[in-house]
């Protein structure tokens, strides 16, 4: 702990959204926070969440630690906001300083969460949303022309990320070891998603998928999802 | 410098990828290094990547620089390897340790490269080619249904991104203020391509155009541009 007086914190956490896994953290670190709920509007995040910090993007967290700032730090980006509560309240989510390859390997994995399968993600939920806004009469040929782009580009971008995690997790507990640390939080939302849409499940990616649903019955990935029942959390 | 010893550093750059503002990275910071150049096949990164790091994403970056490791060094993510490249060889280019809040203003813009403007932009690069692989006898209807996309979620998220840059650049010469940083070069990939899509234009966006239009004035970038004459190096 950087200070003896407990930080005031706050998370704004928008529904299907990537707050979830700040959530998460917040209670795997055991820290006290006031959460705010947003609701998405026509499918969009409020603009309301714009007055926080400028971009209107969830999470956002709002951190009052006198030893750290004389002022409220206002953070966005789900990976800095797991760099810094890490860094500042649980430093045992992270490998030791010490250590330069497995720093290196955490640093990857904060920035690989959105530069990684991400991407292709979102192009599945996209494509997706052109199959379902078309009109009944072309459904049919662009369901054809989705599939072939899904076939050659998307397939592709979700074997090359999921196949190298895959292999990565070989004789590994977590994505970085014997460990559980920041970055397990930080990915889960591709998880889930991804076994969502179908293209992560146990026949294709065995490891990855026992490595999740182990995940999923941790204490505080549970305690997590009550509080904030009733609201759709994830995508 | 971490060392009285030049490091030994190469560059895996793929036409037509992130890897080239790796490459002006570099010459910003004057380090000597080995270009390898790769060819995209089939509009993907070649297989031939994967040997280097498993990932096989452009840009890699190995390191022998025995000051901080015996072992090489192999990185992915351009954010970690501005990191990595700027706190070991160019600490000029982010703010000083001690100054909290302008660190994590650096770090915000490390993670926001990819996890920003480059997500609609990819979704934009993706809906553009499904409207050109369409049968001629759809595409007009395809066409309307991407323009509804566009209208409803392409331009509200292109305007949420550059907006917020375009706001936070006034009274600022580069992205953290009157200093050139690490992330000036990050971020370039998105300018250079959201420009070229005509999201990017001074009449909405004067003070980013004017910024962009100063950065490409370097004498770093030209060199960059110079290393690679004869490929294309961005989308």
């Amino acid at each position: 702990m950087s200070s003896t007086v407990a930080p005031k914190i706050v998370l704004y956490w928008l529904e299907q959204s990537k707050a979830h896994r700040i959530l998460w953290l917040l209670e795997e670190i055991g820290l006290k926070y006031d959460l705010k709920i947003y609701k998405r509007e026509n499918g969009l995040a409020p603009e309301e969440l714009k007055k926080i910090n400028g971009l209107g993007k969830a999470p956002i967290i709002s951190v009052e630690d006198p030893s750290l700032s004389p002022e409220p730090i206002i953070l966005s980006e789900s990976a800095l906001i797991t760099e810094f509560l890490v860094s500042n309240y649980a430093p045992q989510l992270a490998p030791p300083p010490s250590d330069l390859k497995a720093n290196l390997r955490y640093k990857f994995y904060l920035y690989y969460a959105e530069g990684g399968v991400f991407q292709p993600l979102l192009v599945h939920h996209i494509l997706d949303m052109v199959h379902t806004a078309s009109p009944f009469f072309i459904k049919p040929v662009v369901g054809g022309l989705l599939s072939q782009l899904k076939s050659r580009w998307l397939n592709k971008a979700y074997d090359d990320h999921l196949g190298y995690v895959e292999r990565e997790l070989e004789g590994k507990k977590f994505l970085l070891g014997e460990h559980f640390s920041g970055v397990d939080c930080l990915h889960s939302f591709n998880w889930q998603s991804l076994e969502k849409l179908g293209a992560l499940n146990s026949q294709r990616y065995p490891r990855l998928m026992e490595y999740w649903n182990g995940l999923q019955q941790r204490e505080a990935y549970k305690k997590a999802q009550e509080k904030v029942k009733g609201h759709k959390a994830l995508l």
